[in-house]
């Protein structure tokens, strides 16, 4: 028999445990008990939100593995009670809802939509856009989502530059890395997609002296994670018009407070953490097999590295 | 010597002449007279835009093929003075551009941007939208740009649906053709793109009856020809909420005039003839290519079919 504790809130119960049940059974996993309420001594393996009931690791003895249900894993990788092998959700529909909302995104910024979908005022400015090829797109962070973005842009023919703390090889995308890359591809960026995990090395990388390296007028697109802007210099070079324009998905605090200066600008499109999320479906699938795969003796995937942070 | 006349209005001139003579050069068509000014008996081809100063192609006596600047020969390939063989613009370049215009618009109906484009009231509403494999879009339309635009939807993942005149069989996309295909392209499509080409057979096609075919909330993108849509039926079912909104490239008179319901429609999104046009440097290699295959005997790429209009 296999423990399975699924600690999430309540919610995510009612969505994950018929899927679970068909993933565990799908990969072979017949002699399980997958529930929200075991002994912790008895825990073999934790499906786990970080935002969910357990936080205190240490009870739980003989624990395997910590499976993660979310991408970012910065709210349980410095708990100091884990000391289990812990893995991050590389979730295929998450990945692709990503490249979806990105794709979407720079093509809305690229083609200028935003002056047609505010702006019918009777008058015919028929100036077309520019092709894809001829406009510089850089992704900061070139793990699976932001490599999953960088190849559908390529394919859509943007210029595209990628970015990462180490050297990366990706057919189609100009990839950069260390400070002098950094300068490069923020140098060159018209559209700036942000997909770093967070980190203390990435907090606050976009800051006032990295805007000032990007182009006159260029955009910033952010479905990473909230704290990799400074936000008051993201604002004070929208005020300026230094950055045309960013649309912005995750925030330091969610949900975005109702009165933060976001919102309401006309430089700013929030849209509310919906650039990708855990699809129950997929994700179960890649739970499964990381049990599978420890039950096996076999590696687990995406494990994180405690002392990269992710 | 080969005599070129440059049939169009003269800001194209200027923008055509050296991109001309530059892709004449290198199809290696060195002994050439381009001009606009040539005495109709002496010209061997014509470069046509079908609102030029060219009109009555009787004196043009030697003209050995008229080659059109635009995609459209809606104005041109009914002109009974015209017997010299007509070919069609498919340019890369227009069609790289359309693929990122309907791509663009798709994704944004898809994604539901428009809601965080106008929508900044402060309230969180994190409803992520479904996976492009569970979004049916149909493209009515097959030719060059109907086709290319099928398959970057399809490689985005989207659930695409084809549909043409006659039979076609693309990869990746579900291709219908004659009257029960179209009605099955109508009934399944959560998102209706226009290609068609402009014929007796295709105006006013999304009439009243096809609009009531398509399924309630669906969205309609016209990037192809203004008179594909009978606009009165398109204006009732967008006030009715059948259809949830269009987004309108193209219409019966360019531009828009002013007091056009469509201008102020909270439910359409008026782009002013920009989803592409015909690029200089790649379109000036099409017309040189042609030039360079009927001084070498072979047959001219994109020949007019007169019986099909297209």
């Amino acid at each position: 028999m296999i423990n399975i504790l699924f600690a999430a809130r309540p919610a995510s119960w009612a969505r994950y445990e018929a899927p679970l049940r068909k993933a565990l059974g799908a990969a072979g996993l017949e002699d399980f008990n997958l529930s929200t309420d075991i002994a912790p001594q008895d825990v073999d393996y934790i499906v786990l939100a970080p935002n969910g009931p357990v936080q205190d690791f240490a009870p739980y003895t003989r624990c395997r593995a910590v499976l993660n249900l979310w991408a970012g894993v910065e709210n349980v990788v410095g708990n100091r009670s884990l000391t289990q092998p812990l893995a991050r959700m590389v979730d295929e529909g998450m990945t692709q809802g990503m490249v979806e909302w990105v794709t979407g995104h720079v093509l809305r910024h690229h083609l200028g939509m935003d002056a047609h979908i505010h702006g019918q005022d009777g008058i015919w400015r028929n100036d077309a856009p520019p092709l894809a090829q001829n406009r510089p797109v850089t992704i900061l962070g070139l793990g699976a989502l932001g490599s999953a973005c960088g190849r559908a842009l390529a394919g859509l023919g943007f210029d595209v530059t990628g970015w990462s703390r180490s050297a990366k090889d990706i057919p189609g995308i100009r990839c950069l890395h260390g400070d002098a890359g950094l300068r490069e591809a923020l140098r060159t960026a018209q559209i700036l997609v942000l997909l770093l995990p967070k980190t203390p090395e990435t907090e606050n990388l976009l800051d006032a002296q990295a805007l000032a390296q990007m182009p006159q007028g260029a955009f910033i697109i952010n479905p990473g994670r909230g704290p990799l802007i400074d936000d008051d210099a993201l604002l004070h070079a929208l005020d300026t018009g230094h950055i045309a324009h960013a649309t912005l998905d995750v925030f330091r605090v969610e949900p975005l407070p109702p009165d933060h200066p976001y919102w309401a600008h006309p430089s700013v499109t929030v849209t509310p953490h919906v650039a990708s999320e855990t699809r129950k479906d997929t994700a179960s699938e890649v739970i499964a097999e990381n049990i599978r795969r420890s039950e096996a003796g076999e590696p687990l995937l995406h494990l994180v590295d405690r002392n990269l942070g992710y």
